[in-house]
């Protein structure tokens, strides 16, 4: 639907130079890293809040949709506007405005990339948690929407827990203040948390104070190779029960270390593997690293190195960064899910993957953040293989299914976007979706903002 | 306003011997630990969460208040009945359901009190962190329904950051499921922490999935005597600067230290204290240690000692903890506020509070959770005094404004009950008030669930 002359000469004359309409940047704010594609009617670059606000008035007065927009790294549709309307990008808005080390936090906009955050910080011997694989291009703001995690997440947590205060912009045009550069609060309604992992749907956040840890002053990791997926899920049991946290836990299935190995890593044939990080200070260290190792050792073990000096963590980590593009050497097709179990449940879930993997006769790769029952499931397929491709469709709802069935989440870290919204009722009943939506008319009357993510259609439609 | 007979003739049959208008029952359901004071007109001891979800939805038929409530400790009015209608206790609701420490969790029905939980857990080797000074008679439920916290917030969150799921029944009677067993998740709405701290105004948790920590293997305390407050804060900022986290990190001033010399501690005559607790393995723990006591030192200074053995430990906290009922014995009358601020402007809250005393005439004494910025402001004074009586009334709101102008909020672990309720519009801008009103319509459209409390009456009007 086109967009009515009076609202683009009101954005035109509010936004200047930040108002687009020109075929290429809508074209450049159509997809996200999911398979949707929609171009916007219009593109919105604001540089302040009070341009955001304007904005959302405008187009609550018109009913046109916003679809909010970071770098576009979502994997789930989140940022595609499905329903037309225009995009809000927070590209100009990306200042860090206060660094405050001596209070642990930063006050920043919402379009400053993660990796610009975290280089920022550096000097002042401190770092924003959140280290999602696409850290260097995703925004601060895109990690919010999404409570992206990340390797981290198991000793530090993912963004909802490392986030204080956020100033944001209601669907009802309405400016908001919620927490503020202190750890601890018992005032009033926790809009804070509400709005982390809301993808866009329920306010705009255009400045949030985020929570920082000083650097450790130690890191090192250990390889653990096992007999099969069970053994290191036992470990990863082993290893969350005891006292010493690991700073990484994450699980590399047989099929993630055969891609390994065809990289070029000098990785043995076992079953599966684990990364595990240690830091703290760099006399604890050893200690921390032994407690670590005591627990990855039991039944199925087959071997375990340590990675000391930082060259040697940095392959291991590249590698395991490299590991979800490499994907695509395998097939171009990708399914890539991050459900969530109970830890206990792991060994569950990967033997459920491998038997839906023998049942659809597809390649099933499964790795990820085990220390947060966090895995990654990529089913892959050749897209130009209409069998292969029907396959994939119909394995997919079973792996949710199966995460479900074990006490577990659609999404750890991704989110529900448009990829799994159709998923929510099963994750949830009639009652809680409906809560949810109670919740998204009170904070969005009109329905503009993001229409058609996360909460499933028929669910929508009765608001 | 007397129940009417329909209403009473259900809840009877509903709840037998779960159904109390005597008045002895009625009394005893009067009060917290403020000083408010109002009967429920009937007592409801509800044993399932079938029998939650009836009381609600014959409360909402006829416009009925609720006022949840567990042991009755809370400090600012939330769990008095001060709108009338029915008080609804869970102390029949008080299972620990299920421990399972292989996923870091433990699933309990909200009448458990927080000390027996954690005595429950022990034998598991894990506890769960929220530890408020009144942990031996409160309850979980009470404990979720203010966000409480406790001096092991400050390495291991308070309530909301140690709450992984919730059961719960809306104002609108509807039963919701959110969050599980399970660390990370970005699957729609965060309803779990937005109910925390909501003290029991968006719906009661029937059940909540609470997250456990292993237990140390080792702990030791330090004592560090500062010559003024001031020199005490700046050793708080650098002991949060630095990457080794205290596991509680305690404040007192000079007036709590002569209470504490008074009640018969070897203290000397010092300007301020820090508590500085230290954990982790037996083989770390002095490197802990010693990097705190590095971070301590500083200028200032007077004398610092070491508590290792754990007798050592207990007196020092049980010391701390006798500090509050101990303010007794100074005067009768106590204004206690839980204010928060940014760890950097303790010494301005701590100056302020001291002007702010001489200004008032009267004895104010600071202490509490510095980790945090989290300070405990009690005014003392004599009740029978109408003079001191009305200094203490009108110093009260000066140190809201105090906290606030430094960039805090009213309350980090008392909440906001009736005490605080007419401040919020001073924490908060209206436009914030009303997007916290519309959730609360949205969850509690009838305004049943303990009316009056957190949000101030004119926002609640305007409902």
């Amino acid at each position: 639907m086109p967009l009515p002359a009076a609202f683009i000469a009101e954005l035109s004359a509010l936004l200047g130079d930040g108002w687009r309409v020109d075929p290429a940047t809508r074209e450049a704010h159509a997809s996200d890293d999911s398979r949707g594609h929609q171009p916007p009617e219009a593109v919105a670059l604001p540089s302040t809040r009070e341009q955001v606000q304007a904005i959302v008035r405008a187009c609550r007065a018109h009913h046109i949709p916003i679809v909010a927009r970071g770098a576009g790294t979502a994997t789930t549709g989140a940022a595609v506007p499905v329903s037309g309307g225009i995009a809000l990008s927070f590209s100009r808005m990306n200042r860090i405005l206060d660094i405050r080390p001596e209070d642990r936090c930063v006050v920043v906009e919402p379009g400053v990339r993660n990796g610009d955050l975290q280089a920022a910080l550096h000097a002042h011997g401190v770092f924003w948690p959140p280290d999602p694989s696409s850290f260097e291009s995703c925004t601060v703001g895109g990690n919010l929407a999404t409570n992206a995690g990340g390797p981290r997440a198991v000793k530090y947590g993912a963004t909802r827990d490392n986030v204080l205060g956020v100033v944001a912009v209601t669907g009802a045009g309405e400016l908001i203040r919620a927490g503020g550069a202190y750890t601890k609060c018992s005032s009033g309604y926790d809009l804070t948390h509400l709005l982390i992992g809301s993808e866009g749907t329920l306010a705009l956040i255009v400045e949030a104070t985020l929570k920082l840890v000083p650097h450790p002053h130690a890191q090192a990791g250990l390889r653990a190779f096992y007999r099969d997926a069970s053994a290191a899920a036992a470990a990863v049991s082993r290893l969350m029960a005891q006292p010493v946290q690991p700073a990484m836990l994450e699980f590399m299935d047989k099929r993630s270390l055969a891609l390994l190995r065809h990289n070029g890593s000098a990785v043995p044939d076992a079953g599966a593997m684990l990364l595990i990080e240690a830091d703290g200070s760099v006399d604890g260290l050893p200690d921390t690293l032994a407690a670590l190792g005591a627990a990855a050792e039991g039944d199925g073990l087959i071997d375990m190195d340590v990675a000391q000096d930082g060259i040697a963590r940095d392959t291991l980590w590249a590698a395991r960064r490299a590991l979800s593009p490499a994907l695509r050497t395998i097939a171009p097709g990708k399914l890539n899910e991050d459900v969530v179990v109970p830890v206990s449940r792991i060994p569950d879930l990967v033997a459920g993957v491998e038997q839906l993997s023998a049942d659809y006769a597809l390649p099933i790769v499964c790795f990820g953040h085990a220390g947060n029952g966090n895995l990654h499931v990529n089913i892959l397929y050749h897209p130009d293989d209409p069998g292969e491709t029907a396959r994939a469709n119909n394995a997919l709802p079973e792996i949710f299914k199966l995460a479900l069935s074990l006490g577990g989440a659609l999404s750890g870290e991704h989110g529900i976007g448009l990829a799994k919204r159709d998923f929510m009722p099963q994750a949830f009943d009639a009652a809680t979706l409906a809560t949810m939506q109670a919740i998204k008319h009170a904070l969005d009357p009109d329905g503009i903002l993001n229409p058609g993510k996360v909460l499933p259609e028929d669910c929508q439609a009765k608001c």
